[in-house]
């Protein structure tokens, strides 16, 4: 070929999450890998950044860089949360010609493939060619056809993690404080709730001993009776709770409360310390809360090793499907079946992703005590990455009074 | 000695930490090295365990057992926060009698040592000799006379990790959502706020860009004035706040919001959420809140090494203590002279101890934006252990437009 090689433009969007950098990193390093492409340029905070032209040479970026954004929450190109406007997607082709580009990755969630897609859609009729891929990345788990997504299984590490420590600092103290509401990201999907039953594992009545997804309508007044039926059996009761869960009408528990709209309850932010206040007033038990909101996407110290590589590997592997020929899809993760996890790579058309969600099915939800069945366990274990360390519990030899 | 030895009791105290039983570990394994003793006796949820006679034997628990505890937060024995009743130092006595307890070793914070220097101003009396020691145990690092406290490097670590990680997260979404208030354990002492700044080393700019600590008294005018231009300089601004801070008249922020009080701010827990409100109300930039709560006292991920050891130390040396006669003391680090940390343990009337409160001295706090001076960062820092993992950042080399 003689003429020049075209660029590839790549951009985050959305929440971030511990593992959307191995994504970016996985699309530049397989970029640079191949001959067929020119340079690869970043926008900054996603499709904004195309917009207004806020572009960077990633080929230049230096590979101990590279190697250590993949150890790097959060997303290093900025994201955004901008809806296509009237103009945007005129705009959007100015630029992309400007600059030479052929390819274009999309890294994020529902919204961002809804813009992959129409973008991916305008390209078809340009007399320019150019390749749309999206790339999955939610901590919410929530994208259709693919069997899970990037970031969810770093922040279910996340919250399993915190959840087995709270069992053991609950427990030491139950005397005085037996109740602890644990808030969990997740509007309309429990997905990362849910995981919080992976820290249980092989221990009966372990922590978290209730929890609460959106997909169960529920009332405050149900919450309160089970938690004072497991305070009665166990002495303590922590409690896994979504911040979407709502009642059978769709109200959402916290905004029962109108002292919750002085808490900024737009981003839903008081349903366990509304919860932990129910607690105290309603059935005179003593209740703590922890809201740790975006911790769950942004520690470092628990980045699951099997979702860090799969990100890197959904980035490598939409580099690796434009240069097939491919356009307008986004990478799925195929697991393949047999015991020991196993996954691969897959492709779907962006238009049967994008704005919808999946939410935890049926086969997967137990009651409140229970939560999940076997197997969404069997389903989320191997996101997790490696198992979680053993505590160690005293034998309590009785002595004889 | 005809006699038969005499026996060890030993008890944890008040909010458990990351740590606390390490030092307990270190009181079995030490105990049992020495043939002094007799058995290694614990005592269930704190005094509470002594008063009912709920004793367990833990001479006989495995050394894998212990093993495992060294790396397990929460109290194994559980935990107490009984403050002694008319009676009660009877009643203990004539429990230690019966068990035939010559020495004694209460593992807790400040109330802790008041109960443990009250038990040992009575054994002074006794014509049955009791030793007795306190070991020093808070999160909260406001022990005197320690030059800190097991407990405080592990929470210190936390909440450094956590803030470097909230940097990353809230600069990625900044564009949409500016402003984070993370709070931080501490209602009159602000040793583990101040520790958010180690978030920071070595990068100009970096979280957090605002510390409260409840020893400078300030308004939420003040703290919005101060959101207020970090954003206008950064886009951004994450804000640390201890859960006590107050105004110059000692009342708390949080409490002069009557939304607060259905969120069960007896326990401090509103001063986040509610700051968050107003910088939406007040100055109109969106903001989220992180309330980690007990996670901050329970991480197994970040457990400090060298706080793991000393609280071992600790442990180790009130029994050592205790066989060389000494009594009602409460162990103590000393920190040795030199650029490289080293400390050892010391000791201090329990009688000193007790009752006392030690804050953060002038000399360790800024203004709001700088937080600690140099010197608290050369005192804290060898404390949270081996320094953070470093983050990848891009370049970010611009493109021509």
């Amino acid at each position: 070929m003689a003429s020049q090689p075209r660029n590839l433009l790549v951009a985050q969007s959305g929440g971030p999450t511990a593992v959307i950098n191995n994504s970016l990193v996985g699309v530049i390093e397989e970029a640079k890998a191949r001959g067929e492409i020119g340079t690869v340029i970043g926008a900054e905070r996603g499709i904004e950044g195309v917009l207004r032209e806020q572009l960077v040479d990633l080929s230049r970026e230096a590979p101990q860089t590279l190697r250590a954004l993949r150890q790097t929450p959060s997303a290093a190109l900025g994201t955004s949360r901008h809806k296509l406007k009237e103009g945007d997607l005129e705009r959007i082709v100015e630029v992309f010609r400007k600059h030479n580009i052929g390819y274009f990755c999309y890294i994020g969630g529902n919204d961002s493939m809804d813009t992959a897609n129409r973008i991916g859609a305008l390209a078809a009729g340009l007399s320019h060619d150019l390749r749309v891929m999206g790339i999955p990345k939610t901590v919410d788990n929530d994208l259709v056809e693919t069997d899970h997504c990037p970031g969810y299984g770093s922040a279910a590490r996340f919250v399993a993690a915190t959840l087995r420590d709270a069992g053991l600092d609950t427990e030491a103290g139950a005397a005085s404080t037996p109740v602890k509401i644990i808030e969990i990201m997740g509007r309309h999907a429990g997905w990362l709730t849910a995981a919080s039953a992976l820290a249980r594992e092989g221990r009966a009545d372990a922590a978290p001993h209730l929890i609460y997804v959106p997909e169960r309508p529920v009332t405050v007044d149900a919450i309160l009776a089970d938690i004072e039926r497991v305070v009665r059996r166990l002495g303590m009761a922590v409690v896994a709770v979504s911040e979407g869960i709502h009642d059978a009408a769709g109200h959402f528990l916290a905004a029962s409360s109108a002292a919750v709209d002085a808490f900024g309850h737009q981003q839903l932010g008081g349903v366990s310390a509304y919860l932990a206040d129910q607690v105290t007033r309603g059935i005179g038990l003593k209740a703590r809360f922890e809201k740790p909101d975006t911790m769950q996407r942004a520690s470092t110290c628990l980045i699951s090793a099997v979702d860090a590589q799969e990100a890197y590997e959904v980035g490598a592997a939409a580099v690796r499907a434009m240069l097939a020929g491919q356009t307008a899809q986004m990478v799925t993760i195929v697991r393949e079946p047999g015991v020991a996890y196993q996954a691969h790579t897959g492709l779907v058309p962006l238009a049967q992703v994008a704005n919808r969600e999946r939410r935890l099915p049926e086969a997967y939800m137990a009651g409140p005590e229970e939560g999940v069945t076997d197997a969404f366990l069997d389903y989320a274990r191997p996101l997790i990455g490696p198992v979680l360390p053993e505590h160690g519990r005293l034998a309590r030899y009785p002595l004889g009074k």
